[in-house]
């Protein structure tokens, strides 16, 4: 498994586009993926009721249709709470879309991101995907202008590329994504966008999409706030000719391994640039009955509120964390819980068997000095254990969401 | 009904006082409250699994006798996660204060917030009760000592006195209460303490109490967090000599409205004096099919990190709560949904048929600028509705929890 910086466009038949069309003021606001050949599509979509039109239409497209050759994503208007007239416009962008580039209407998909409650400005977006559609490319400009192009308040470009062999054959797969509020493990919570070369079925890469997403994007949290508008896809084109996967074979493995690998680094790089965000938070739950406990448990921690704003004030406060568990919902047993922190520091021990350890707190100060910091909390009641991905909670945060209008 | 501003000593039979006794380090620290005639104790306990030990302790001694004559409460020091050691500081610190006041063991209660996780200094603790047990009068003043005793990061006094009439006979009820941050409407979420002279079977009062908590106590939150040491409870002296109220008479439900008032009040001051706020919300949720489903929108639009910091900002962002409810987990449907915010300024509807209303960005603010600020959510789907109480998220708010340790 090979890893390098490349863009969506590394994998073969890609090409990529993102630029300024006048949706917001200044950064580059909308993007287009593009695959030669038709892909197929594996999509998860935010389980918030209050679903943005672009998603509506889309899990309708994908219900008739599942290969896929271009999405456009724009991004300062979420087209969400916006009505008949929002779904209307979804379907007019779409069209536009597939004219633009010789499509189908039902091989195409739109999503957005951005304001709440705002209809879009269809001349501006219409003509936006004209423009763009000409400009797609292979270049790993390009790729990177589309990554640029769907983000809103993060600091950073996310993208990523995993080469890995296939019975001999080389395949890639590639991610970009965006955060970096509204972030809850409640669903792929964000937009994430995969493509790959592969050649499998459609099968196959649900299942290794699917469960590769709840253990990534689903297990990391800025705010606990679930968007209108969260989309996580994949599209496979089949291009890099490998021999199918078609089962669990070791083939298929390999591949579940690399899309694995690119989910965790892209939700991990979204809650380090989760807003306002000053520490990198790993929780790992050990040691219970059930995963599913393991994972509540694990949220609650990430969650809390006060146990945020202890680590963004460097407070070694294991009580909030208890706390936060003991609310959770979930039975276990406090006697039996133990705590501790870890990092490139060291490691130290603050509370086992019902109270804390006379732990030294200049010590746990210097750990906590550091941004990434990893928390383990073992129940010792099972063998079950998850790992979820959070941030503290800072100043900025507040400013950043006070300021800005989502 | 008539409402004062006299605290706990104001019904026939009760004492108080507060002093400073080297918990903390300026502020007064231990407050106790003492019933002439043994009064029948009805309380609510935190849900929090990780319960502190004075509250293990109480659920035990109330489990025997219901009877209780005073009530020791230190802030400073939560006895919470302190293991075997901090359930036998709690049961000494019980046999010091019913010696003190000559009260057998189970007619004393003990009660503490504050830093989670650290031993009690029990000979502080024990010398102050001693102390502080010589000072109970039933003064005013001592009244407002005792409330200023169980404060943490609370900025002013929560007392409140109701005097009503039973078939004639004047009752009074009073209550106290401490904040302010760990507020989350899953149960009785902060202290509370009750004094009333009325004369009331067990039943009665259990009844009276637990169902005005789930309408006050368990509908505010400040920032989601469930504390381990969370107690609300009433003492009742009977001293007042009035008709006993022994069924659900319309002098039951004139007590009851009496307790429903102090109950409401307390939890809106403490929201008032929320850790960090500059805003009062009052969230309504109407026209729901049950009122469970209205509860959990109710409590979803006021814990929502966004929702909060929108109304820091004075943004009229109907959008996240729109999302906030969309996430919450109930079904409803969005296009039958109505968001207006109102206050003194006037009235805006800002939402309603699946779409945002073209309002008056100018007149939203001036709204917005206010303190306080109430929010109606219609469902148009049943006929339920319940009313919460919330406050924003502001830098303050991080500040204090960066520093504070609880």
């Amino acid at each position: 498994m090979k890893i390098t910086k490349e863009g969506i466009t590394a994998p073969k038949g890609y090409k990529a586009a993102g630029e300024h069309i006048g949706i917001k003021r200044i950064k580059k606001d909308l993007g287009i993926i593009y695959s030669e050949k038709p892909a197929i599509c594996s999509a998860v979509f935010t389980k918030n009721i209050v679903k943005a039109a672009p998603l509506v239409l889309a899990q309708k497209v994908l219900k008739e249709n599942r290969y896929i050759s271009a999405i456009a994503v724009n991004s300062g208007n979420a087209n969400a709470c916006t009505g008949e007239q929002g779904y209307r416009d979804a379907v007019e962008t779409s069209k536009i879309l597939a004219e633009s580039l010789n499509l189908k209407e039902n091989e195409v998909l739109v999503s957005s991101t951005g304001v709440i409650g705002k209809l879009l400005d269809t001349k501006i977006l219409t003509e936006g995907i004209k423009l763009v559609s000409k400009k797609l490319s292979s270049s790993q400009d390009s790729a990177r202008d589309c990554a640029e192009a769907i983000m809103t308040t993060d600091t950073f470009v996310k993208q990523i590329t995993v080469e890995i062999e296939i019975s001999g054959t080389p395949v890639k797969i590639s991610g970009i994504a965006k955060g970096s509020g509204m972030i809850h493990p409640n669903m792929a919570t964000m937009l994430g966008f995969l493509t790959t070369d592969v050649l499998i079925t459609q099968e196959m890469l649900d299942k290794a999409f699917k469960s590769r997403i709840d253990e990534s994007f689903n297990m990391i949290t800025v705010d606990g706030e679930t968007s209108t508008n969260d989309t996580c896809l994949i599209l496979a084109n089949g291009m890099a000719g490998n021999k199918l996967i078609e089962k669990e074979d070791e083939n298929y493995e390999e591949f579940e391994r690399a899309v694995d690998y690119i989910v965790k680094f892209l939700a991990k790089q979204i809650v380090k640039d989760g807003e306002g965000a000053t520490k990198f938070l790993e929780v790992k739950v050990k040691g219970a009955i059930t995963r599913e406990k393991a994972k509540i448990l694990c949220k609650a921690v990430l969650n809390s509120q006060l146990v945020k704003t202890a680590f963004f004030g460097k407070d070694a406060n294991w009580g909030r964390i208890l706390s936060a568990m003991g609310a959770s919902g979930v039975e276990f047993n406090p006697e039996k819980v133990k705590i501790s922190f870890r990092n490139k520091i060291g490691e130290i021990d603050l509370f086992e068997e019902g109270k804390p350890n006379n732990f030294d707190e200049e010590f746990a100060l210097k750990i906590l000095e550091e941004r990434e910091i990893q928390i383990s909390i073992e129940l010792q009641e099972g063998e079950e254990e998850i790992i979820g991905w959070g941030c503290d909670l800072s100043y900025e945060y507040v400013k950043i969401n006070a300021e800005y209008r989502t």
